[in-house]
């Protein structure tokens, strides 16, 4: 167990995650011209050992990545794919035969032992085994027979940004050349995350909504899913308003009894069968009255309580997460800025968690 | 989308509910007197079957029925295993080679269409499928290889109860069958349960703390981890409390921020490898000055500020996950009466949840 280490409180609340939100549209283009040749070459190796299963090992922003790994790989390839339930290997010992099983382990630092330990048990157990990291001299890096680097640079504020965008490219390319694709749908990005970053004025305008919001609600389905659980860790770890992630099915087998004209709902609505999926979930909440901010096609956003407008058009559904999350780290820094409080330096929040 | 059909508020809130958690021991022996050897018999057919890899599928309290039994497979059998990601399916139709897969798809009423449509997919896609459900009348159960019932006898209170420990108590059974175990570790569960279910005033009294509660944070690692889940499930759904559920360790990753002295934590410690790992949460949470409630052995529970105390001596920690959810269920009951609402009949929930 780490001891805590928050920044200290500066003059400047938030100066930090504020400086590396801005810096994504430069991390973005910096993998699409250096990083890509060598993930491809990566993939064309793996992919050359035709593993039949794919499992994901993550904690925290970087789980929230490789869940979106894992829709990619159903979709895209048609492997089954798993997420790791990394205690039954750490604590329970449990003897796993992964043979013929691609085992991706994601980790912004890539020094939590658990991690690192968990990777070096699915090697001995037989898989193949990929780190994806934002350090390449990492234990986690040097655990695994290959590594992508995320090439983020040093991530220095406490809530993860640049980072998640980081991972979710470098996975999306790797998945694309696992499959022979040029990773074509990501060229448009660096652009688009720009002119979503410049409209920080919008969002701090939705942020007022939040100021005093005692909960929230976040939904999506399908590849924007993951961005509804990174949003809702991104508020809870910065503004503390406790923030649930439902996928849109998964809100209406119960949770949606606390859903009401006093609790807020964000809706991710990705432009394509993801945000089909998940209309009748949008009917059944305006129905009730819920105050709802959609995140999705302008058509959508007009028929909600508000929203904030992407642009979707010419863009691929699978690489619309890498946007749809911008503005809702915005929001996430504007909610805690409108609480008085500091989003570089939330409570008890230690950069590498050090579980075992 | 189903219409809402809340149960009627009844002069007797919560009648039906209490009444059907009140089953659970009955439920419990009815399985391991009678469902047993059936499920026995279908172990032994899919393990001849020689499955390699496990995915399971489901939704809302059956999802973490499913998660106990990846648990199960991942540590008793060490064979990889993962939820699915439903939408990719029905919404996105990926067509997947699942070859030598064993997918389970848990449902207490097999009725609901996406879970129909996603088994039928698996099993055209090669898959061996096995539907556990409370019907054996069921479309889920008509369209998969084999057919487990839970045996749960009807379900009216809108909260599942009986059918979560049944549907766990089956799917234990099936997975020591897999192994050739005998799963003498159950006998002991339904005098336990009734033990435990006859201390509803200890309950009663727990619920007093959060008569007024804005939002509760959940934990546990291992096998107590899906309870961890369907307690907040629980508790949200009867009482609208926003209820956050997380592992131990992805507690640490970020949402600590959002636990102080005025976020109660419920901590449930399982016996075993699971609450040893839960230990650094456990210090860093009393560290914090946390409101700390304990569903655990009694030695752990004198250690927090209130608790439960669980028989646990003698019972294997891969049970204990089917009793240590009955407290959960009480107080989620009694929390839900003493804020004045009624257990049987939360807003917008349908018992038969038609997601598509």
């Amino acid at each position: 167990m780490s001891a805590t280490t928050p920044a200290q409180h500066s003059d400047q609340p938030g100066r930090i995650m504020s400086g590396e939100m801005a810096e994504q549209p430069a991390v973005l283009r910096r993998i699409l011209d250096e990083g890509a040749p060598r993930i491809r070459e990566i993939a064309e190796r793996i992919a050359a050992r035709n593993p039949r299963f794919v499992l994901l090992t993550a904690r925290g922003t970087s789980d929230n990545a490789a869940l979106y790994a894992k829709y990619l790989i159903e979709v895209l390839l048609g492997k089954p794919c798993g997420l790791t339930s990394m205690s039954t290997t750490t604590a329970y010992g449990a003897e796993q035969d992964l043979t013929d099983v691609l085992v991706i382990t994601v980790s912004q630092s890539g020094g939590s032992p658990d991690l690192v330990a968990s990777t070096e048990a699915a090697r001995e157990a037989g898989a193949i085994t990929l780190a994806v990291t934002n350090n390449p001299d990492s234990p986690l890096a040097a655990v695994s027979e290959f590594h992508i680097d995320v090439l983020a640079g040093p991530e220095n504020a406490l809530p993860a940004t640049k980072t998640y965008t980081a991972e979710l490219l470098a996975l999306y390319l790797f998945v694309e050349g696992l499959r022979g694709g040029d990773g074509a749908a990501a060229k448009v990005l660096p652009e688009l995350a720009q002119q979503i970053l410049d409209r920080k004025d919008e969002v701090k305008q939705l942020a007022g909504r939040y100021r005093f919001a005692e909960r929230m609600v976040i939904t999506s389905r399908g590849y924007g899913y993951p961005t509804a659980k990174e949003a809702a860790l991104k508020l809870m770890e910065t503004s503390y308003i406790p923030a649930l992630s439902y996928s849109g099915a998964d809100l209406l087998h119960g949770p949606l009894a606390m859903v009401d004209n006093i609790s807020p709902v964000i809706a991710i609505v990705t432009d394509g069968k993801g945000g089909q999926a998940l209309q009748p979930v949008l009917e059944r909440l305006r129905g009730r009255g819920a105050d709802l901010v959609v995140i999705g096609p302008q058509p959508e956003v007009d028929r909600a309580s508000a929203g904030f407008a992407l642009p979707t058009d010419g863009v691929a559904e699978e690489v619309q997460p890498i946007l749809e999350i911008l503005p809702l780290q915005l929001l996430a820094y504007e909610v805690t800025i409108a609480r008085g409080q500091d989003p570089d330096a939330p409570r008890a929040l230690a950069k590498v968690t050090e579980t075992r």
